[in-house]
């Protein structure tokens, strides 16, 4: 539209569009800060409600501040009749897990029954973190011809989530593998959904918009792909033995290997190292460890091979490797992987909006028109 | 994050995101062209159906096609039951018409009753397309305590809107101006709500969750302001004589003048032309012609007053001063007029897509990173 600028950015690559206090992703150093925090040093000791106090407010909570917070999140957690009655409706199509959070999320501008009117900005935040988790296991739950679950009174965020998928308190050792995994992903730097809720919030929106918004970007394959398919291979694998000739014909093959390479870090993701330890928690405690030890093998093969194969690729163990195996050791379906990844990002999605209003400016970039000029109409009778 | 780059551009501002043969905005010269046809050349004459086709075709339909695209526009425009039943939860909370909008749209994933499961990646397309007015007119109704209307089976979708909304058929010169209106601001270079469409769809996500997102957008009152206010203030007129010594006052208490002034156009608004004739001919068939002359005499003391009042800043009459006086013209309330700028908007947004998907490449730029570093954790007793 200016007359000056011509220069068409594809995929605004190397654009900076933020500026941000939340999450520092340093690919050459394989280093992650969340809000002040290297991951490895809050992801494993933070309970999920102390994270998102941080990302909300750049410092961590005491006591008094914590019990308090934890007490109006959990004070939101139910569902809106009309949310309810919608996932009944999705249930009886079978609509994709990830449409259905979006759907539902959509409805969160309506108050759930007995709510008050509020002009309180941060009852969207709060209503929307804190029923993210009650609309998938609810959802959950109804697909699979059993009854939703109300939240449990004395349970925290994570812990909830958990009893409300799986209908029982679960132990401290898988609260703590939730929490981990929650903390782990909240926020990393301007990803496309992330940007996606800046864009809507930057025309003065509401909060319920902007993350409705990020959650259709999030669906999309290029989004960050999938972690389902990582933990799939190491089932086929079945055995440490068959590692390396399954994973060297899959090489010979052209095919791609789940859970490996990432387009930032060019060494191991430290979220990896991060969900492996948690990962190795848990199944210590309560899980499969010959799958635990198969999976390591599987990796240590995948990165020596990929090395062989494709040097000086760098292509290490990302995200979605260790995502599969805690996940899948936490009981949770591949279907899950995605939304339970949006219950933690919710969290990130929400402080950037916070800095986006704060900085109040809109997010609008230019096109350059490329088309034909100086048609003229042509009445439908002589085209 | 890349090591390179380190300049944050505030809002993108003159950074060209996207390609496009969708239209062309030229401030300097005050010209839009609409896939390759000057606006003034395509709003008056085209059907509405006529500019989706062209929009998303890139070429005028012949008359079988158009028949074709008519009818299977039309066979989409039914509610499924769920979007129906949220309709009428909202309408016990008197949601806000663009929030219902948003919510309502995000479920059209689902299927409506009797619709066959479809892998055709138009039907998402035309079903957003196709219901948007189903979802306004039937919301409109509900909150006035009306029966919502089924759509007239030998009605277009322009005519259609206003009978679903008004419960008649309206006459040849309403349907003209609703569908010179819609075909007016069908689409306008990189707006943040088509630029959100863009990122979400980018990520190779869906169509309704890139709609969603877009509607989200367009509801922040950054993105384009409201034509209310415009209006508003010719009816505090009241008459011709008020319209100076009104504006002077206005002017010198340093209020701005709702209607006036554009972040692109230094002259005149092509749409406000565009809009001015078809409002003109729209209220001498079938209004008040003494309202459009007090609206035409307001326009010409205002353009005057702020040429005085602001030498040198170019503020001459935008869209929203024709929009409202065309909109009320045809008897809509102004809590309609932006989800009725979003029954026209929708077909460029997903005209985007199109154009987006075609590329297939992610909008993903760069955030840096402005907060503190090797953050210690502190145990919540220690705090």
């Amino acid at each position: 539209m200016s007359q000056t600028t011509t220069t068409f950015v594809p995929g605004l690559e190397d654009v900076v569009a933020a500026q941000t206090r939340l999450s520092s992703v340093d690919g050459q150093a394989g280093q992650l800060i969340i809000a002040g925090f290297p991951v490895e040093e809050l992801a494993s000791q933070a309970t999920f409600e102390e994270t998102v106090y941080l990302l909300w407010h750049d410092a961590l909570p005491t006591a008094e501040q914590l019990a308090a917070f934890t007490q109006s999140l959990a004070a939101q957690h139910t569902l809106p009749r009309a949310t309810l009655a919608l996932l009944e409706a999705a249930t009886r199509q079978k609509a994709p897990v990830m449409d259905t959070l979006r759907m539902a999320a959509a409805t969160l501008s309506l108050r759930a029954e007995g709510e008050a009117p509020s002009a309180d900005p941060r009852r969207d935040a709060l209503g929307l973190v804190a029923r993210f988790p009650t609309i998938v296991a609810a959802y959950w739950r109804l697909l699979h011809g059993e009854k939703p679950l109300v939240p449990h009174p004395r349970l925290g965020h994570a812990a909830n989530y958990l009893y409300m998928l799986f209908g029982k308190v679960p132990s401290a050792e898988r609260t703590r593998g939730m929490e981990t995994y929650l903390n782990t992903i909240v926020d990393h730097g301007l990803n496309a959904s992330t940007f996606t809720a800046r864009v809507i919030i930057s025309t003065q929106s509401d909060l319920v918009s902007a993350i409705v918004g990020a959650l259709g970007a999030l669906k999309g394959p290029l989004h960050g792909g999938a972690p389902g398919p990582a933990l799939d291979m190491v089932f086929e694998i079945g055995e440490a033995a068959n590692a390396e000739p399954y994973l060297r014909r899959k090489l010979e093959q052209g095919e791609r290997l789940m859970g490996f390479g990432h387009r930032v870090y060019k060494v191991r993701d430290p979220r990896a190292e991060v969900l492996s330890a948690a990962a190795e928690r848990l199944y210590r405690s309560d899980g499969d460890m010959g799958l635990y030890h198969l999976a390591r093998q599987v990796e240590q093969t995948a990165v020596a091979l990929l090395a062989e194969y494709k040097p000086g690729r760098n292509l290490q163990t990302n995200v979605e490797f260790y995502t599969a195996l805690l996940l899948h050791g936490l009981g949770f379906s591949t279907a899950l992987f995605t939304p339970t990844f949006a219950i933690g990002r919710v969290v990130g999605w929400i402080a950037h909006c916070f800095e986006q209003q704060a900085l109040n400016r809109l997010i609008r970039p230019q096109s350059v028109y490329v088309g034909a000029k100086d048609r003229r109409w042509i009445p439908l009778a002589q085209r």
